[in-house]
């Protein structure tokens, strides 16, 4: 039996200014990635939040960033690994107070914005990320890029890893996703793009932008609740994966 | 015997900029009160100062406080107290992941500042602290001053309470401190400083600035580490006590 | 002829986060309040609006407000009047250099939510607001409400003065809001507060909740642009001046 | 005759957080260099800074940073080019307030930490620092090490620019600064650091790391006032200057 993840970016909102259709995409999602007031959300935000999963039942992660909210954490900053070790398992034991009040286990840390693509590519920064994780709660569940330093740093130190993949991005041949700014980089076509993260599933692997194809195993798909377009393509995946008999289900520890 | 515990607000520089001498007063204390990240402290300082309170053996709070590092959380907020229930949460929750990254327990939590005095005199406020505390960790001890407002809400949720007295302030007769602005607020003058605590903690009771006799019981006695003359009189009250007889050791949970 | 200016609070957008409806309110208002910054705003938000503002022929102001991003400046805060005196001089600088490079003259200066409110009836702030106007550039228009301490500091600094009214509140029969709980306390049927306003600019006189006739001069009606629905207001608003030969334009100077 | 100015950064305190010794450097520089309140300072400093600069009869210059204040502006940020002009307009006019207030006029303005090293070396970046400045104030000198960017399109833009010189640094044979790493890049030793100051001034030219001999114009030098130690040294450095001649004066428009 196959299964399959959705996780989503949630809890982004901030004081009076709103962002996300938190409510509508939690129907859809299993696993929720929650700002932890870096370069995202408030104490209030991340605590209705948190209520809300549980309602929902939907499993909650930590989603820390850069200390960036202007920029909401999309911006590269140079910051030593070791200060960002510090920012990490502060957000993460923040987020966690939410959690333990409502007697909820967290399920797994996904880096946001510029910290996930330079902890992907940056090892010393990655190896910061999963020593911050390793050291405050060993038991999450990192949410990584297949191939990305972060898988590699997570598994030295042991800690569970789930495959992260994108519906909507093209793939180098060395499986990194092709810069937002080349040609075909994004896969505008829905149907196309639900018929690529089947594949990922099913059969492990997909077709890099050069059309040679390449391992690919998907964990987790990365879906948007921040409009109506992206909550419709949900619906629409998770209909496409009842029909193969792909069953959405939280994270599972391999 | 007579014990008494020592406390100290610790890890409230940020990035380049530097306050206290924590270094020198671990030596004194038994009690740590860790700023959190939004009156003062970030991360990096708040990771280091739990080490240091490790190595020395001084237990850790929590000293949350207003979101307002510009005013280091001194100025009076008007915050809904649902929303600073949130947030004291939320400072709590980021302490305590440096505190189980360093296998060590949180022993209490006092509030800081314009919160710690708003608080002592607005029930709705001093009750939203104490559910916070009371769903994040009930195991965590209260540090509030005898009959405010914060001692009262503790209790009826069943916290733990130490009851914190001050050296060098004046009480009026409801065991209020008197006013900073009113003549004989501060007790200046060091031997006196001294002798009113070692009074309190001996006798439960001290003069009020009226020269009645009130009840005063001393769990903890907050002392300054801001400056070689603070560190000096920690000195002498630490050898007053030896001659006394009084035990300096961490909370006791009652 | 009568005349009327429209005011409107704009530019409160930050970073990723957007609020507002500024596009479309520009059409109708004559007198725009640019958040600087400590509430809402950022450079890139300010910078955009400026130019918006121009190319709509709106009359700019500085909105300043108090250094709260998260409480959105709603939250009252006791800050020392010498300091707030400094953070209007500094808001009000930086919104001025986006008027410079687009050479424009600001016209005047509202200040913001609890910043409003509380020099609204604390003398000691209302001066300090009107002494960092004074300083910096004696030529802004203060807005203020009528009968509040801002009117009366921006009288004697010898700032020209303009009087706000709100079409959608009540007002008490000294010239003061009913507060926001009371019943009767927003006029929520349209015509009604259409009405009202058209009494104010004709008249000079409205009539407060308890029904006495009290003295209300208008020189600007504030309105908001923050929903479909309270453009539509705005155009209604509109429609009723011209049926009744009230020009609206820009503040004039007293 | 030969003259020279002598700037520093000050006004770098914040808040309850005090750092640099103002009040004693502002004795010996003839231009000081002001935070804005992105990276450092704040209204109340900057308010007191520029009464101070004014006192001692300092010229006063914009320095504006990054928006990172718990980094204070030494990290790189990727921040597009517009949103930093807009940044720098933004800084640039809230100093100006206080200016104004006090009817100096702003003599300059210096890039702060990493926005000074970035714009140096990134055309793009300087280009739109210098917009900024040309937008807002063209009479504005830009300070500069000679052969950056920075220089290059304050040129372009027909800005006057001063060159700065640092009295402690090794150059390159290119005019940069030898990287802080590499053995060297430090001049330690005092007298050394005062020759090769005075050897610039009075021949324009220098030795680079290499022993070679490059053209090294200095119109500013870049003095430190963060203790003690820097302290003697500037008063060391002007009693060289007066040895041999050279004045020390605010900067001339060339």
């Amino acid at each position: 039996m196959y299964t399959i993840d959705l996780n989503s970016d949630l809890a982004e909102s901030f004081g009076a200014y709103h962002i996300g259709m938190d409510e509508e995409i939690l129907k859809y999602i299993t696993s929720a990635n929650l700002a932890c007031g870096f370069h995202a959300s408030d104490p209030v935000v991340m605590k209705k939040a948190v209520e809300n999963c549980k309602a929902a039942g939907v499993a909650i992660g930590a989603h820390p960033g850069f200390p960036d909210l202007q920029g909401f954490g999309r911006r590269n900053m140079q910051i030593p690994p070791e200060e960002v070790k510090a920012m990490v398992m502060y957000q993460v034991g923040a987020l966690d107070a939410f959690c333990r009040a409502n007697h909820l286990t967290m399920q797994h840390i996904k880096p946001h914005g510029a910290l996930y693509n330079m902890a992907g590519k940056d090892y010393a920064l990655a190896r910061s990320v999963c020593e911050a994780v390793a050291e405050v709660n060993p038991e999450l569940i990192l949410v990584a890029q297949a191939g990305s330093q972060l898988q590699k740093a997570a598994e030295e130190l042991h800690l569970p890893v789930a495959k992260e993949v994108f519906a909507d991005r093209a793939y180098e041949e060395d499986g990194s996703l092709v810069a937002r700014g080349k040609p075909g980089a994004m896969i505008t076509e829905e149907e196309e793009a639900i018929r690529r993260v089947i594949g990922m599933i099913l059969e492990g692997k997909t077709r890099a932008i050069t059309g040679k194809e390449i391992p690919m195993q998907a964990d987790t798909v990365c879906v948007h609740g921040d409009g109506e377009k992206a909550l419709l393509f949900v619906k629409r995946l998770r209909e496409a994966f009842a029909e193969e008999n792909i069953t959405v289900k939280r994270l599972q520890t391999r």
